[in-house]
């Protein structure tokens, strides 16, 4: 089956920006853009399903069983300095090396569809020690990018700070180049903790990119709102922390700044 | 050469309803599903063979050689509140991740051909010790259905007794939803024993849906059958336990009511 | 680049029959099947080339890089009561499981192709224990086939001492039958030890093979033979030997009789 | 996504040779084509990635991310005695076995339609210990490509000293055969020390290579060269080792002349 996206609804928009936060390291991704799903009210028009995905259903509440997904949401403008959202949060990554690049470029396409006109793939960058002020590290696809953001809290000392990244988030910026799309990862750092959510590192990849996007976004229910989803975020940590386990290169262990995506 | 079904006869059946039975823990949706097979005397339509099975061949009995394979069966209803049947057991589920998602959704297909109104999806849940009585685990694609079969013998409060669903019978569940077909997983609880195919569980799960679909089924030649069955079962338990150990995602090995469906 | 069968010349033969000789336990198929076109001087026509064999050049001799790769011989028949003969030998068997599938069945719709009317599928067999006599276990896959082979010397309460047969041999006489091929395998026992190519259990093989295609093949200079290709099938045992580790199912190990074809 | 190519500039180019150098034992390939690219200032024109490389973005220098991928140059004759070149230089070579095959097929399509007449492939083999004086070793893919360039310093014996060439280079050579191309792999001796590049044996095949096609390239730079790359080399070193760990067949191992080529 690979990999399919299932459109519930067609939404117009105008050079709508993308947004992505999958599972990862502290599951910043996946916790800035889950929040700004709910802050925003953001609507959810399509799915994404795929045999890269753990031959696994979930039952987040009562009896209800659900396949492993992404889902995308989008979200109008109501200010004219703001931009058409589309935003994708999902239950985890890839199970298998070759599918990040399925479900990636999967997604691209249908960016392109969509008339998307810029990425911001969001993500955190394990530091191995707890901080108290996490700073947000840029990656682009694009120097021209670096001088756009340079303006925002951003550090883009990048290349001493993180080798690589793994997963989805690195491929979505790395890809979208050859789909002529700019892109950008913001990756706030995290002390990578397994099992522990970092609402600190996510609310500041959330501050720089309310700060990008002219969204205003009250970030003082996110550490609320984590501990509700709680039980949900333990599974999707458990599922991604095993991922990990088995795709991590030996090797980038022993570097310094490790980074998944 | 991934995934095929040789049809041998096409039936022609009245909005029928499928049930699954492929090994798993304690074997009980296979035994269940071959038990029905048997005591209907349904008859056998068609084959699946996949690339996603082990690359064996069993010699069942005599000399002779056979595909790893699924089998599926129609029996036609003889009274009025029954339904047509499609019954599908298996040796084996997918030896791989990925062949689960491609060996469910062929699956689907092929029923979406047949015309099939529903789904019954068996299977075993492991709750590590054992049990006189094992209680049946009802998990939906549709919250409609839980009410459907409230007055059944059926335990609901399944997201907090079963995180995730491994395998296909979670996944005919949950992809049915994107064919448009209600499904329903049954699972008997059992203490998981390996190597023994667990026949009070298999009783149970087969009692609620002999209710369902108003079927008389006698169960008291269950365990006997097993025992005649016995060289075969031991050989799908050695072959599912051995896909278990690849598969089994470690986390979920911390769970304490962790299951294969 | 999965599999292909690169052709360098059309032979018109009359219903054909096909003998598969692939490493294996022992490397009794193999070294029989290799023995066979030696002395029958069989004429190569074709080659099998395939991404799941191991990503490895070989270099057999002098300086030359070759392709790990199966060869298709073709020998017509000098007497009346002889059949034109296709004979298959090869390097390795798939690396991966799904390989196996592809492989056999890419291989049986061009034996489709060339009109082959009956298959030989030539193993050995492990019976942990060196013998002295061993004898030739048969496996079908039509039941017609014991009756029409119970005159020769062919062991058939296969079931027995064959759980299943894991690789190519196997998969070859099973998936046949849906190509309506009538097939049969011949796995001659053998003590199993690694990297030792077992000639008395290729030539109890050879001879029941060529009892039944009126052959008339002296296999006395067989162990010579093997000595000879000495390094050749070192090398062919330790691509094999490895292959088995990564592929064997644990759970059979433990079975008595446990066979690789 | 699987592998593609992408053309940024068509060059015209008479009879081209082609030269691939990708990541391997020492890094020798990877080092001398790298090395040469540099030396002639050959002009890229075209890019392959695939999702058999590691899904992981690089990010090299700076805040930019790149795709992990192997790069296409070209460099055209200035003597009478040259030929225009194609040369391929690589961050990575295929993660999983069946990419090999893959990557390398493709490449050899690509070669056809720019009317490839030759090709070297540039490897080091591992021979355990330092030397200061490294050897290159010869395979071919046709028995006249030996008397071709018997004047040059290459050791032919290579059947003895290497059993089997692991990974691409190896692959090239023996699959360029099915496409009519002549294809000669040089072999760097090197101690095979894991994250050390070779300049040595670098060295040693870049001189044998600029003799052939009459290029005058300057090797004192080499070593310079390779420590200003020091942070680059360490990392594709890390990803290679690390795919050897996973690739490399054990029995392999036992062998005294192991290779990666």
């Amino acid at each position: 089956m690979t990999t399919k996206i299932i459109v519930f609804e067609k939404p117009k928009l105008k050079d709508p920006i993308f947004i992505e936060g999958l599972p990862g390291v502290g599951n910043v991704g996946r916790v800035a853009a889950g929040y700004l799903v709910e802050e925003l009210k953001a609507k959810k028009f399509a799915e994404l399903i795929s045999s890269h995905f753990m031959p696994i259903a979930v039952i987040p509440r009562g009896s209800q069983v659900e396949m492993i997904k992404a889902e995308f949401f989008y979200w109008k403008a109501k200010n004219k300095n703001q931009n058409d959202l589309i935003i994708m949060i999902g239950d985890s990554q890839s199970a298998d090396p070759e599918g990040h690049y399925e479900i990636v470029e999967e997604v691209l396409r249908f960016l392109k569809q969509l008339g998307v006109k810029e990425i911001f793939a969001l993500g955190g960058l394990n530091i191995g020690i707890p901080t108290e002020r996490p700073k947000v590290v840029g990656a682009v696809n694009d120097v021209s990018l670096e001088k756009k953001y340079q303006k925002y809290n951003i550090v883009f000392d990048t290349s001493q700070r993180v080798g690589s990244i793994v997963g989805a988030a690195g491929l979505f910026v790395a890809l979208a180049k050859y789909y002529d799309i700019p892109a950008t990862c913001l990756l706030g750092e995290t002390s990578g903790m397994p099992f522990l959510p970092d609402p600190k590192s996510a609310e500041a990849v959330l501050k720089v990119l309310s700060d990008i996007l002219n969204l205003k976004i009250d970030t003082t229910k996110l550490e609320k709102r984590i501990k509700e989803m709680k039980e949900f975020m333990r599974r999707v940590e458990a599922m991604q922390s095993q991922l990990l386990r088995s795709h991590l290169p030996p090797t980038e262990k022993k570097e310094e700044l490790s980074y998944i995506g």
